[in-house]
């Protein structure tokens, strides 16, 4: 049974007011929750199906799990359905981060979107780029929808949110970002170590950080569409920087 | 004023079934409605807020606009918020594809969501892919969550639904397909001209069109990700097709 206080605690995390306040966070969804309770994350609650549970039932001997109904997992969090599990899960507090500067990192400057945010930190873990660094205005990484859109990735990858503009200001390292007159990235040799900056999805990379940039880099069009959306556009960078050098 | 009769038109259009009835749809949001109106697709209605009809005066002096509020836009559409304008438009009768052997055309295999559909159509029109085919199980066209993440990419871009094996068959053009198990992307020189197909985003290729892919491929991973989703993946793949060969 889930009492009514418990259920308000569990909806209030959908908000970030509240998850900041409790210092928790939701996993929705069978392969993410399965995916947390083997990470680096404290798990402190799990409901889910008896099904759910049925089947999982090797990796969750050690867990309490509240059974429950599809219907209470989907009032209870964001999912329009939901029939296997959600979790209540410890928000980690924030190492300092010294950035690694013999390797590539990813910096958003005010990616807004959590569909987008989740789904970079997605690709950030296909191309092995292990720390995301993300300016204030950044979508939250603890939201449902970044963690649900992430696919499980939020489970390896480091966000940490620091002042953008001070951050890169004490990186040494070649620092590339996207714009419309860049130089084509097709024809660029990527340094072993960088930064690579994508912007906001209206406002691109803002006039501060651009003075930071040290090769502006734009992906080649082919036909009419006005823009690439900043998640394809990451993908397609990601790609480009881990493709062999000619 | 919009009448309860046509209130509720406009409303069905939201359905496949109604869509296909009344051989109309949706097309929400500013940018997508400026964009259908300078388009080959033919308006029948456009609602809009003053303030639309006041910015965009010059473009709409032929038409004719029904002035409306954000509230009634929303209530008629799929937008959560929409404070610029909605309009009904004609599905154009397919025309009998003779599909084009000497450029890259891309073939999906049942692409099941609606938001992947219209960022794929987005990509294609971004990387001068005129031409779509896809299986009958691939999601419909003209479904508003395709129409309003092509970003207006759907004006441009043909897409035409076909039984997918007996159309590969007649065709005597290089096949690539992306398995698990391909030749690494960067390695491959890709043809002049060919058929890119993308899979179902849990089944990926069905086993028949399997059978009909010459060169299958795949994308490199770095990381730890289990998958790259379908769109960021079709991204990738023309950004590689595109890409000048050494």
């Amino acid at each position: 049974m889930i009492s009514n206080t418990t259920a308000k605690f569990i909806k209030s995390l959908q908000l970030k007011k509240y998850r900041k306040k409790e210092q928790k966070f939701l996993v929705e969804g069978e392969k993410s929750v399965l995916e947390v309770i083997q990470s680096r994350f404290k798990v402190t609650m799990i409901m889910g199906t008896e099904d759910f549970i049925f089947r999982n039932r090797s990796l969750l001997t050690a867990l309490e799990v509240i059974p429950t109904t599809s219907a209470k997992l989907q009032a209870l969090g964001t999912f329009k359905t939901n029939d296997s599990a959600l979790a209540v899960v410890e928000i980690q507090p924030e190492a300092k981060l010294s950035i690694p500067t013999n390797e590539f990192i990813l910096a958003l400057d005010g990616v807004n979107d959590p569909g987008n945010l989740g789904t970079i930190i997605r690709i950030a873990d296909w191309y092995g780029f292990k720390n995301i660094i993300a300016s204030r205005e950044t979508a939250d990484f603890y939201n449902p929808k970044v963690i649900s859109s992430s696919k499980g990735s939020f489970t390896r990858i480091g966000l940490h949110y620091c002042d953008l503009l001070d951050t890169l200001k004490d990186l040494h390292i070649p620092i590339y970002g996207t714009f419309m007159d860049g130089e084509n990235v097709h024809g660029i040799s990527f340094k072993k170590n960088g930064v690579l900056v994508m912007g906001n999805e209206a406002n691109g990379i803002s006039k501060e950080v651009e003075t930071l940039v040290s090769q502006k880099i734009t992906i080649p069009k082919f036909g009419e569409a006005e823009s690439l959306n900043v998640a394809m556009a990451t993908a397609v960078i990601c790609d480009n920087i881990r493709r062999p050098s000619i």
